[in-house]
């Protein structure tokens, strides 16, 4: 950490900062330039100290911090990307994989149909809502176990695994008897008593960027995770809050790219929330692939206008296999398959 | 809600457009203009409909809602501003209501130290922290039941009502045996599942808004709250997640008479959190009461350079009682008193 | 345009709204419904009404817009992507177009190596900065005719079109003498004087979107131009500014496909200024040829350490020679070359 | 300034970037933490350097600016707050002026009965566009010289100074012959060429914060006037594009008590940009002067119904007179007069 002294701060004031560092356990490295001087603080836990404290301090002009505040979930902790085996698919690997469902579960037929169409496509894996994060009270808000126990039956139809958003501590138990992988909504990535239950449990974590959330959060987040002793987790950019309201939110592509270097953990795109639009998500979603994302988040519905919700982003399960079609020489092109 | 058809949509599409309304239980109210043709469906519950489903059908070009989704928190459901009242202090009234204390209770002297003086400039409500959301995993994460008995001994000592947040439904119980008012922070706004367990209490709720939550998801937030049954929900403005980086958030002064016009429960405005710089308190504590909050929310530490968390956004128990004198002439300005 | 009565509204202040409705000169389409009554204005150029005005009136809760504000750059203009012919070099067909080159151009020597570099690599224009917005007074303005005179001698050593930037209007007649396609930066998108002035020039013009600029504005920027005249406009997604700071812009890739289904203009995509930051470069460029762009700008420096704007998002030649082999199979993949 | 290296930097890699420091004229300050390497770079003329071309050397991490890149915006410069004096009206000084008058001069009748109100009700400074700057094409663009002639009338009449907006080097010595200040407006905060001719002349200009301008870019536009020797030079809030939809702008009523820290430029505050919405402009009005602006710029309009531009934002001149009545114990609360 670093703090900048004013112009013109008096001798009395650094040393009360150089005392205040001290009194912390660390040690000071002090700069004086022609302007102003500069204390440095040296100690490697650098996130264990109150940094933005000392700008009330006389004499402070501002704090920086030098170093990043997450260790697990950088990649200086691990150069090789995490590589998550979910019966038998592998979520980090050569192959971009595939996540494609309904927004939520509306019945036993409408998942079975969509499970089928999903796996003869190259899918690879089922996502669908049991439990829902509604803005609306009145809205639809899920159907709960009975939605759990559909996909489980899919699941069994297909072979495919199964993803499924758990909203609360409350519920975790109950998913987790039927799910392959807890998925977090953008609304709960900073729900830290969710994130440390799922520190906890064992089963791989798709945690998704919040709703204006900043990448170094996502990054905070997966920290809570991993520093509970679970390690699986992919974090999932799904497009960020903006003015622009030409699209649902602004499907953020520089983070796919920037992720892979900050952290060694997987990334999948969701492109449907990423934009909003069902015609958008198909070249989005190639945008993703050609960006390096290791896997996508699609939804999928077989008759989009009567979707109980988000029936403006789902693509027919026709789109959907002509999206799989078109995405394979994209892959291809930057040294993947789908 | 109104459906706006593309220049040149065909007749059949129209139609389509109409029977799917139909099948929905509304009327529909067809315009043709010289370019295009406009669907009014018309029908009271309009928030039940999957409005932009309807952007997937053929020949749609978009659709735009005409009534707004909340019903309970609505100016039209109340024209009084609600009334909340807390062991005698009431929220909501002539009197602008100043809660103020320390961002986590660390320990019994330095909040017994602090209530007294926020007790004696004026101030009405105790804040503290017992359960604190941070966004790192390593940082203080409050003192749980032991910092909830050290508020309760406050209120004892000083009268002062206090008001703690809840970050879980698990805590629920634990902080509703001490606390008078549940606080909800900022990234729980849309825990949902929290929103709901909130709507069975019988204690008032404090409502942040989300970090970059938009005025109506607000009002869909509180509305979680008293469709559950729950009428005695405050709204708090604290500062929206913007681009400019010179301030720690943005605080949006229009939401307050914006939210007077939109709803009858009682405006909080947190210029700490709405700021992030303590020099900056002041200045807007005022604005707000210029503009119409009904409280204010400050955090206040006898030594904030030693603070825990938020000590650059907290005042000294000196500088708190300087803003209590400067706030008075403030409030008569406008037909208030503090 | 359709003006939304409030609950409760007066007969009288429908009656009044109908009135001034009729004045403009337009017919009214009234819609009761069962809560409120919705009045639609019916006539071709609704974007000659001030829209907003109505919101004043008495019971006026609201008003929305049917009709887009702009028509020349509209798809229902021309179903066709517009074809832009720069000496040969044909921007908006099946080959994807790469201009690149320095941000600025700092003497003879580096603009002739780097163009003839950019030549071999097989890019097909060359950009240059003569004329420079910076926003420090302080800081290097560019060489002004100097820099236009290398361009050209550079234009003639290769045959690469040129195109560079014009900020004033009092430059357009010298910018005019050596450029092949005048160049308006993201702080003058919504510069009208400078727009006009171009609207009546015969060279293409290549337009930015503005740093926070919204879609529908640049498009109505471009319709300045269009109107003024001059149908050789192209528009350049350049990442908008957004909350996240870990990189320099937000680049927005639902813009490139959202645009070709709104605009007949060809789209250009500026991955260096959309990232700030060169090891970004690459994956961005691929994903926007993935999603659909007709052109890629590129920042391209023989020494980017060394060099006096934009170093930290400029590539290397070789860097360029490698992304230009990179690009190719990712161009196949979606049908394009390059 | 100062460089982080990455953790692991090579030896190489560190004198690598000593070097190019050194080339550059400056000394260096190296501190060997126990992660990572600190580089600060020691010498008055910060600015001068392009900090970020270090961040493409290898081994460097990031770099961050110790000092401010203004200078003689900065308070350091001036601790006085600099008075601008206007026909005798005094900007920056107890007296908190307000500006007042229509978006758009639109008639000689108008523009005379608007004036006579304004100077009745106790405003200052009268303001009218005749320039004016529109989104669309084929809005109306202003009267031009004949509205700058009524302006000059009006002031003949009431002994109002005037302010009225440029847009273009062109027009500034036009306008010039008649305004008593230029305003620039938000979309040309950033057009250098304009700034840098307005730092040449004789009268005050009125600089807004662009449409999504930060803090430090308004300081930097200032900057560009100031260095060219006009030292009369005002700052106007006037609202930042947010993702909130609810106002037309966010009213950054932080800027305002940090620009008075970071600056001695005079602040002017407009309210009717900053909301978009009439009803908000008298409780924004209030928060603005209770948080400490030097001057109040409103819109008022005889019929904002009938407003050629900005209706829905426009005070009719009673509700203008209500709005003087009603600051004047406002601006006595924080030891001001109006």
């Amino acid at each position: 950490m670093i703090i900048v002294m004013k112009q013109g701060a008096e001798q009395k004031d650094i040393e009360a900062v150089v005392k205040r560092v001290e009194e912390l356990g660390k040690k000071v490295h002090l700069s004086r330039g022609e302007a102003r001087t500069i204390i440095g603080v040296i100690g490697a836990d650098e996130h264990m100290i109150q940094q933005t404290t000392f700008e009330v301090m006389d004499g402070v002009e501002k704090t920086m911090r030098v170093m990043q505040p997450y260790k697990l979930a950088s990649r200086d902790f691990s150069h090789q990307t995490t590589l998550i085996d979910v019966n038998g698919v592998q979520i980090g690997g050569k192959k971009v994989i595939v996540m494609a469902g309904p927004c939520s579960v509306e019945g036993r037929e409408m998942i079975l149909e969509t499970a089928h169409a999903i796996k003869e496509a190259g899918g690879t894996i089922l996502r669908g809502g049991a439990f829902k994060p509604r803005s609306s009270p009145y809205s639809f808000q899920g159907l709960g176990e009975e939605g759990l126990r559909y996909l489980a039956e899919a699941r069994e139809q297909t072979g495919l695994p199964i993803i499924t958003e758990v909203m609360s501590t409350d519920d975790i138990e109950l998913i987790g008897e039927y799910t392959d992988i807890f998925q977090v909504g953008a609304r709960n990535t900073q729900n830290y008593s969710l994130l440390k239950a799922l520190g906890k449990v064992k089963k791989p974590v798709f945690l998704k960027r919040g709703i204006s959330g900043k990448i170094e959060e996502l990054l905070m987040s997966a920290e809570y995770i991993l520093s509970g002793g679970n390690m699986q987790v992919m974090l999932c950019e799904r497009g960020i809050r903006t003015y622009e309201t030409a699209t649902r939110n602004t499907f953020d592509i520089n983070a796919i790219p920037l992720l892979k270097e900050l952290t060694h953990l997987p990334i999948v795109s969701d492109p449907a929330h990423g934009t909003g639009m069902s015609n958008l998500v198909s070249p989005i979603a190639k945008a993703a692939v050609a960006a390096g994302t290791d896997a996508l988040m699609v939804e999928v519905h077989p008759d989009p206008k009567r979707a109980w919700s988000d029936g403006a982003q789902s693509l027919t399960l026709e789109k959907f296999k002509q999206l799989m079609d078109e995405l394979k020489p994209v892959a291809a092109a930057v040294g993947r398959e789908i």
